[in-house]
């Protein structure tokens, strides 16, 4: 029988997690713990505040090095009439932090002191002279630390709940501890379950899936405060599952029980929370993250258990959305709000109205506007997490957004690596990785995300990007970019910068099994070809290949269907789904597959005027014209980059 | 001979040491180590790039539980013409993340199809059919995650000079990896120096000096990436430090010296970093921090010293400013940039033209307003930095700024923190400290300036706080605050609210040993007083009772004698520095002083209207009303909290 999940609103889901909790009575710091007064110490939370032990200083102290005197005596003294002090009675000798004697109450510096002998000669030693001259009066307590200057007794140095920093920690030594109650570091366990499972390191066959969800959330709970164990992987077994639940419920604060949690023929966690305690919540009205289970488990001591979907980036919000505000809890701090930015959305974007969607973005800031682009929604793409700028929330009741709507992203970044955000929009190379690879020694980040070059245009044209990478051919002229900037930017001043030539071909298997020999096959019926996404300078480039070849694109089996990269369009021919598809040499070449070379092509970025003198984009200029950059690009198989830099034309 | 410092300016001493490390071939990543990929791996950063090994995921796999089958023989299903598969040769049962079998195409969801038997009837077990009947045409590769999806073999996953986060690591692991190439922990030794330097736990005697700067700069060093060594405290001998550095460098990559950096008598610094190498600065025009030195000590193999001055403050900014950015550069990432705002400063503030001057500040949002309140500018004073919110760096050639003047203030806190501070301008009272802690519970921060209840009044006017605490009294009406808020806020509608009642008198040492009786005796020669600063209520009080008594201020010695709160003025009797001060109860009693009782006052909060509805200051108001807050602070001694949360008044 099959299985249904429930769709239980998340404020629902965390509100029966939250009762269970109060009920347990977990729902504060677990345990407080007395931890050593040392750097170890940042980062952990206070359990309880700091009262100042001792005053700081916890005498009169000096602030400088100089002589301590009495204030009164000193009263007349100028220019013209010096007053002289002998020392021991009227002044003493003190370096900076010494304790004033207890008849002084002001200090000299030294350097407005004539440090003189009975006789009136310059004494040797400065510091014990027999009597100092001065030439100005002090006035009380001046140039002295006083007692409690910094902290007084019985002060609130550092409040509960505090976070503590390396500053924090000379201020509780000051006041005179020498040990912290902090909170103590909740211990979750993690137990990755699937037979399919390998662990990282093992080679991979297929079928064999690595398990990394174990680490993306060690990672997180240590990152959060927590103290986490990892399993090794159990396989899908029931009674084995069971007893290793059960067993870190005995020594931890939280389970986390990783993948099962569907409905499937080897999900057995809903199951084993079940016997082992209640099951809470098995389905969450969130996308990506659906089929979360949340329980208690255990007699006496209840433990919660969260059963955390298996793919990785449900996995990592479950984390976030569950883990994260139950460590906060337990920690005593409050839970981490990312910061929030409005941000303008770059395209239209639907959601299921019934739930909670966690959109990745990628956002940027492109002149006074903050942009944010919808990253891959695949919940097993780890990656668009790790490009991710942040996160767009569309709630439980709407639909989605048109393009250009206004939209609130909570920032994975934080505001300042934003704004040193370079944010291209357009054709996919792989030069752009490079690019971003050195960019980033200039303290800039590229975020490129994939539109294809007509894309990129639009894009620019709506103010949404820095640059795009595009290369259009016209037939018409053989000339890339150019007329089509003419049509699709006609009111948007823009340079086209050169970034390199490349070689188009189409992709083939090692040894051309199915004995390929160029376009004109493409509409041979066993063969299966794939293509780019519309608007993709690659699909222009077929269409043009295929219209000078005579074949009618319908004809092509797979036309229809489409990557978004070159890579990905390769990786499909090395995997077999495709038998061939058009793309550059570079790509062929990463995947050991063979190439037949087409076209020789020029990619260029087009970047508007306005941006040219931008600082932001001052390092991309920089590496364009950078010999040991250009020689990195070169190395590339059929990379050209003979042109990089040169200015190909300027519409302003 | 008195030696005098360098004033050299930052960026050229910054500029001496940069060109000391290119010379020594230090100026990058100090060394790469393969680190495991494992959760101690968040916040490592990556010395090199990472390309992906293979591609995720690495075969063609379902991303349903279901059938795989070939997309063609879906064709014209429909809900009127079912189409049935037979098992084994047409479908295949897959689990989500099973790898399709190579004559496969596309998934069909289990929810999706009819599994039946030979003779037409359901099949018992689902997954196990004879034949599946469907009324859905598939396209090829639905509900596939082709190869590559997430990441295509060759592809730049992660760039070098990037601080791991969680996600990373889930996606170096996904794409082949099981071990990273790390930039090394640059090492770095702090040596304390100091012969009045104390351990922390020791029992402190005047004089001596709880070293605690160690802990702060190796709790920055642990923050920012590095590992730092702590040695034990070394006396002021000028071979014994010599030895200790010498060794430290042997080992380390970078050697802080504490104190002795300035020119005192016993200040050994400069001269153990000339004989081991080459001084580069001695003395930087930075406020506080100025004797800092900076050196490269050793023969072949040299390692940059800094000599970090004594004074807490300033340690922790040469921490900041010379540290930070040479580990950033060791480690290969950019140096941190915090997140910078403008603000408006409370009050005017005069600077040495010659020096960078950094300023604590404290920050707040009131209203549309960002607010930033100088703190004390001691460089003894470690709780100014604690208190801080952030920096305001007042440039050489300037003289300061006018109060209203905007400034740029680098922030400690995040501006979502900022956002949840509720600022207090005021008089200083016990109670506020009480209430930080409580308000840290709701997630508020309460940032207290103190600035005397005259001066809370007055940033009030000028929109510059959320509330003011005020306890003026009026002698005319023996009233409290309000005819002062008819006087200094006539256009302002503001609330008055109860805080508490407090019993205003003088303090004594134990025993009370001058004898003194009231307030009649303040103007006896042999004693001294000390006062509160102009605006306080307190100092309106004394002046109130002077009056009456027939005191003359004029005759009272320290009377022009000043601190800001009522724990450092019993601090101030406490230590001898004073005879005696007029101030609260609660603060006699935490020192241990005898305490003569002269008023009751009413101390109040005094909030604009504009804020009464703002959700930042709701828990302010829950906690006015809450019996367990109530209770705590009749706890304090001279604390009547009966009237708290009361609304004495609306003026609107």
């Amino acid at each position: 029988m099959t299985v249904y999940l429930d769709d239980i609103p998340l404020p629902e889901a965390l509100q029966r997690l939250d009762s269970a909790l109060v009920k347990a009575g977990k729902d504060s710091i677990l345990r407080e713990e007395e931890i050593p007064l040392d750097e170890k110490a940042v980062g952990r939370i206070t359990a309880a505040p700091i009262w100042a032990e001792i005053s700081s200083p916890h005498y009169h102290s000096s602030a400088m090095d100089g002589f301590a005197v009495r204030s009164a005596e000193t009263d007349g003294a100028s220019e013209t009439v010096p007053v002289k002090l002998k020392m021991d009675d009227q002044a003493s000798y003190v370096d900076t932090g010494d304790p004033l004697p207890p008849w002084a109450n002001a200090v000299i510096p030294i350097e407005q002191v004539e440090p003189i002998q009975e006789d009136g000669s310059l004494a040797e030693n400065p510091r014990a002279p027999d009597l100092i001259r001065i030439r100005i009066s002090i006035p009380p307590w001046k140039n002295v630390r006083p007692m409690g200057e910094d902290m007084v007794a019985s002060q609130l140095v550092i409040p509960s709940g505090h976070i503590l920093r390396p500053v924090d920690l000379g201020a509780i030594a000051g006041c005179g501890h020498h040990r912290i109650t902090a909170a103590g570091k909740p211990r979750v366990a993690i137990i990755p379950t699937g037979t399919e499972l390998i662990e990282i390191g093992q080679p991979a066959f297929p079928g064999d899936i690595i398990e990394y969800n174990s680490i993306v959330l060690a990672g997180q709970i240590e990152a959060w405060g927590g103290e986490p164990t990892r399993y090794p992987i159990t396989e899908d077994d029931y009674s084995t599952i069971l007893s290793r639940v059960e067993e870190a419920a005995g020594s931890h604060d939280l389970v986390l029980i990783l993948a099962g949690s569907s409905a499937g023929s080897e999900d057995y966690t809903a199951d084993v929370v079940n016997e082992l305690g209640d099951l809470l919540v098995h389905g969450v009205a969130v996308r990506p993250g659906h089929p979360v289970i949340v329980g208690m488990i255990g007699e006496e001591n209840k433990v919660p258990a969260v059963g955390v979907p298996g793919f990785p980036v449900s996995a990592a919000l479950t984390g976030e959305i569950f883990v994260e505000p139950l460590l906060a809890r337990w920690l005593g701090r409050s839970p981490r709000k990312p910061a929030e930015l409005e941000a303008t959305l770059t395209r239209k974007i639907t959601s299921p109205a019934g739930d909670d969607d966690y959109v990745r973005v990628a956002v940027g800031e492109v002149g006074e506007r903050v942009i944010a682009a919808p990253l891959s929604r695949g919940s097993g793409v780890i990656t668009s997490l790790v490009r991710a700028d942040g996160i767009m929330i569309i709630p439980r009741g709407s639909q989605g957004y048109p393009a250009g709507e206004r939209v609130q992203v909570r920032l994975y970044r934080s505001p300042e690596e934003i704004r040193k955000t370079i944010f291209a929009l357009g054709s996919h190379d792989l030069t752009l990785d490079l690019l971003a690879q050195h960019l980033s020694g200039f303290g800039r980040r590229l975020s490129s995300a994939n539109l294809g070059s007509l894309g990129g245009l639009r894009a620019l044209k709506r103010g949404h990007a820095h640059l795009a990478g595009s290369h259009l051919l016209d037939p018409a002229s053989g000339e890339y970019n150019l007329s089509y900037i003419e049509t699709y930017l006609p009111d948007l001043p823009v340079m086209v910068v050169a970034l390199v030539g490349r070689v188009q071909g189409l992709f083939i298997r090692e040894g051309n099994p199915e004995g390929i020999e160029g376009i004109a096959d493409l509409n041979r019926p066993e063969l299966s070809f794939i293509n780019r996404q519309r608007g993709a300078g690659t699909r222009i480039l077929l269409d043009y290949l295929l219209q000078q070849e005579g074949v009618d694109p319908g004809d092509v089996p797979g036309y229809d269907i489409e990557e978004y990269t070159h890579l990905t369009a390769a990786a499909a021919v090395a995997s077999g789904r495709a038998d061939t598809a058009l793309g550059i040499q570079a790509a062929a070449e990463a995947l050991d597959l063979d190439f037949i070379p087409l076209e020789h092509e020029r990619y260029d970025l087009v970047i508007p005027l306005k941006f040219r003198e931008d600082d932001l984009l001052e390092p991309l200029f920089t590496l364009l014209g950078d010999q040991g950059f250009k020689r990195a690009v070169g190395e590339i198989p059929g990379y050209d980059p003979s042109l990089m830099g040169e200015v190909i034309a300027v519409f302003d």
